[in-house]
């Protein structure tokens, strides 16, 4: 009988990821754009005519023009591909040799460290500082191939200094990897800059303010050389055609993207004081979600909150954000219905 | 400056994949469904109802309950992904730690030495016989964790003998990988023996006879136990929702999958008889496709071949297919089409 000894050294104990059963709760758990679809994509799909037996374009040459229009920069700067994930996993692959380390931050998103003992490579966490900001002597000083970090990040909402990052380009040895999934919310973004920096990566979706999860669409910017290199891994029409013509209209109409935001921003602060009232302790956010220290035990609010049809993601488990939990910031109607709804789950439990 | 000597030893050669430049040839090179798109996918696709803000089915449990039914299997001996090269990819990553032989017959497909490079491992080619059949002793005797072979193989088009696999399968101390990516068109199949055998793996994919090329699905078949390590490894939610619903509808009309397969069944001998009249040496094919020897240089009839706009796949530099070149086997039409263009070029070539 084959057993898991067959693996790969670095992934033998990894299990199936995050998959709740789901009864038609509301998702305020995945960070979606919950203003629903994007509606440019939409009107491209309502309205299709595309032939299926051929393949896509091999390097998604339509969404990379786009995207070079919509930056200002040009379109060898992009490597396109299945979402952000087969990005993060094109990265790790183009530049990790076997046991090489990489740098990830705790606390950030858990699929980082999955993807590097994927790739064969080692995790080393460095801690973000107690306001969550980064640890730049102590990232710099790692003996690493790659440093990943997601600004904002995830799960805490926060962007990191815009000094801190440039710091750690110029002194760290190795790849820097700034995972913006985020970005659109945030005011600091560095991928304009892709050109400045030799070893800059930034990553970007289509899954999040962009509201187009379903379609599996992301990107890379980075400078010419190193996208040459990442070219020459990533699966060749990875990104099917029907997800790229979407991101391609999506791209060119950025009303839903001003409106998504715009709504984000006046919302969060709305959220957070209604959470603060509930006894909540909400840490500051530039992203469509809010990480909050739990008044009552993370796990009871998270279990007794799906009992209500309200899903949000526990953190409690998880090293320092211990009795945290996560939520999507919603509507102003969401947001509402949901602090209701939190708000009879520390009622019950008093 | 950063040089490619930062990339993964493996990989620092890779270059960009096959990307021709179109002017709108008739592309007899891909192996694609020359019928056109696959009505069942494209009926869903003009009634399309979907949501495009929140993220697919984790694992694709929809179309992997669809296949089971097709094929008598249950949902979980499936692993369904981004187009079969992520299930590529995934056996690759599941099985090989750094530097790990890996079996790949020559001449195969072209693709297999890059996914075990990328993924660390070290490609060991085992020649086929002169009648381009498996190698039995040759692979069971390889100090391998996998072996891979395409059944019907690409480039020749002819399947291996049953008998061989089985024997590999039971010899062989690794993974065996069958990838079956013409499997519609064959009469063989490992497919249904998945639960026979605790090291196979069969491999699938909706862009050739279904002719779903541009939607990127492919899967892998095999028992629950290695299904159960490969669902751990791929990228969750990898395959987007509009994919995976017309699969689900291609899979439950298989109407076109038996007119397409008739089509090259009865075309198939009638494009070879053409190409030997011409002085080509065309081999066996079980397939929807033909290797054939050209009486003539294979870079010249390539090349002119495509300045009179059909563009067929070159392999007249690679070793057991010195001077030859593969076509897709079309309709009457396209193949009468395809020789006339084929007999001028001989004619100006005299």
């Amino acid at each position: 009988m084959i057993t898991r000894d067959i693996m790969r050294d670095t992934t033998r104990d990894f299990q199936k990821y995050y998959n709740p059963k789901l009864r038609g709760e509301l998702r305020m758990d995945t960070n979606t754009n919950v203003l629903g679809s994007n509606p440019a994509a939409m009107k491209y799909l309502k309205h299709l005519e595309i032939e299926l037996d051929g393949y896509p374009n091999t390097y998604s040459d339509g969404l990379r023009q786009a995207l070079a229009e919509l930056y200002g920069l040009e379109t060898e700067n992009f490597v396109a591909g299945n979402g952000s994930d087969e990005m993060l996993d094109v990265s790790f692959k183009t530049f990790t040799n076997w046991g090489d380390n990489c740098v990830v931050p705790v606390p950030s998103y858990t699929l980082y460290e999955y993807f590097v003992s994927m790739n064969g490579g080692k995790p080393v966490q460095v801690d973000l500082t107690d306001d969550f900001q980064l640890d730049v002597d102590g990232i710099c000083k790692a003996d690493a191939k790659i440093a990943i970090m997601p600004s904002p990040n995830n799960p805490t909402g926060n962007t990191f200094k815009q000094k801190d990052i440039e710091e750690i380009l110029t002194r760290f040895k190795g790849m820097v990897i700034v995972d913006e999934a985020y970005g659109e919310y945030a005011k600091n973004s560095m991928l304009k800059r892709v050109n400045e920096f030799e070893n800059l990566i930034v990553l970007r979706t289509f899954s999040k303010a962009y509201a187009m999860a379903a379609l599996r669409v992301g990107y890379a910017v980075t400078n010419l050389n190193v996208s040459d290199m990442m070219n020459s891994i990533k699966i060749p029409y990875s990104l099917n055609k029907i997800s790229e013509c979407a991101a391609m209209a999506a791209v060119k109409d950025q009303t839903f993207i001003t409106k998504s935001v715009r709504m984000v921003t006046n919302e969060r602060p709305k959220l957070a004081s209604g959470l603060e009232r509930l006894g909540f302790e909400p840490y500051p956010s530039d992203s469509n979600f809010i990480l909050a220290k739990c008044p009552i035990d993370h796990s009871v609010m998270v279990s007794k909150l799906k009992e209500k049809g309200v899903l949000i993601r526990d953190f409690g488990n998880k090293r320092r954000t211990e009795n945290c939990v996560r939520m999507t910031v919603g509507t102003e109607e969401l947001n509402d219905y949901m602090l209701k709804k939190i708000s009879e789950v520390l009622e019950e439990s008093k």
